[in-house]
């Protein structure tokens, strides 16, 4: 970690680079509270807007986080280990649990709010479950909190004639949830795809999530397939980054 | 799309939200470039500083990209398809279509730069290995580049006992790589764990793979078992988020 050229970055941008190799070093842990504004101008002897902005750096790049009223931390990786292989297994839903339901371990994973509907498909939404642009689709907007804090968006959609009188379209999908009720109906899903990518979030996307700076989200769009390889469910997911761990078990 | 409160908005973030707009409604597509400093500065009657801070926003939203000497661009999400079970993916089983279609089929990855060498196991590598911390481990240095941009450092790590004196131990493996090569020393990859988190770059990485403003990395932990269930490798790589989508297929 050479300082070269330090000397010539702006005062913010040096007291920041400070800050970060203590933190490299584990001078400051996961969690710990980091020198505030305050502290910075008299350590450093810089404007309180200078202080400021060298811990907005790290905001930005997602290392530190504000609290209200407490002030700014070292960011604390505590994930949510999602198994993208178990989870989908007959098992867990074959036996009447949630698919979400082994997500969090001993912390606290809710959904905060359900909305169900019926809507034409949009251009993307008939291509993946081969439909005809404007076909009824099923929808269902969920939001998952982890331990007071919303971590995951989840956008599902099936074809509205297959789902049609079921659970499915109710709130309450039942016991096993969705992919038990599409068993039933004959449509057992039998092969699932992921695919996933991250980017920064919209203005939208930050509000629902409630994401600090320097925080991206992770983007999952699953199909699931039943037994004559049709696309029987798309389920499109927004994560907040610093929350998950997405984790995949492949046999060669 | 309620323009609610925007009046209240500093003017950067008006013309920001304008220009938004335009791409979410297709005005601009992906590629597409978008009016430049000069104009927004006469359109809007604003300075110049003000207008570049308008495009700052979308670049750090990763909404838009600079191309030296040429301009502000819309960015194109082209990504490369990595498919996680090769295995699968080579069967046709699905009648759903990918919502990112695999653009990067006919593109050309590369390796630009290889180092292998041998050095102290750092603990975390020595826990997924099952080693002592110290412990000597073959490390292989990779960076791949597309059409010319370097998009994935891949870091993989051997426990140095198992593959001294072996082809792993050279640039060059031979064919089938690193696996074919484990599998002759009686230690063939029958199971793989993929781990997959995002955020921001550090610095270093930012210069490694030349990532654009507003732009995440995803990492992905991938750890190689053989039949005795013995962690034989672990690779550690860093993706540029704009060049990648991640699948996985799963059977239920």
């Amino acid at each position: 970690m050479a300082k070269q050229g330090a000397g010539e970055l702006p005062k913010y941008q040096r007291i920041a680079a400070e800050l970060r190799a203590a933190i490299e070093s584990g001078q400051y842990g996961p969690g710990d509270q980091l020198p505030g504004e305050n502290q910075l101008k008299e350590t450093h002897q810089v404007a309180l807007m200078t202080a400021r902005q060298a811990l907005d750096v790290l905001k930005n790049e997602g290392i530190a986080e504000s609290r209200k009223g407490k002030g700014v931390f070292v960011r604390a990786f505590r994930p949510v280990r999602r198994r993208g292989v178990q989870r989908l297994s007959q098992e867990v839903w074959g036996s009447g649990r949630s698919v979400w339901a082994d997500d969090a371990a001993d912390r606290d994973l809710v959904v905060d709010g359900i909305e169900v509907g019926e809507a034409p498909a949009t251009e993307p939404v008939a291509r993946v479950l081969g439909l005809e642009p404007g076909a009824a689709v099923c929808t269902r907007h969920r939001r998952f909190v982890l331990d007071g804090k919303p971590v995951l968006l989840s956008v599902s959609h099936l074809p509205a004639e297959l789902v049609a009188g079921s659970p499915v379209t109710q709130e309450d999908t039942g016991p096993g949830g969705t992919y038990a009720r599409l068993a039933e109906l004959g449509h057992k899903p039998v092969r699932f795809r992921e695919e996933v990518r991250s980017r920064m979030p919209s203005a939208a996307e930050t509000r629902q999530l409630e994401l600090s700076a320097g925080t991206p989200v992770m983007r999952i769009c699953r199909t699931a397939f039943d037994g004559d390889g049709r696309a029987v469910e798309l389920n499109e997911m927004t994560l907040d980054a610093a929350a998950y761990v997405l984790e995949y078990d492949i046999e060669a």
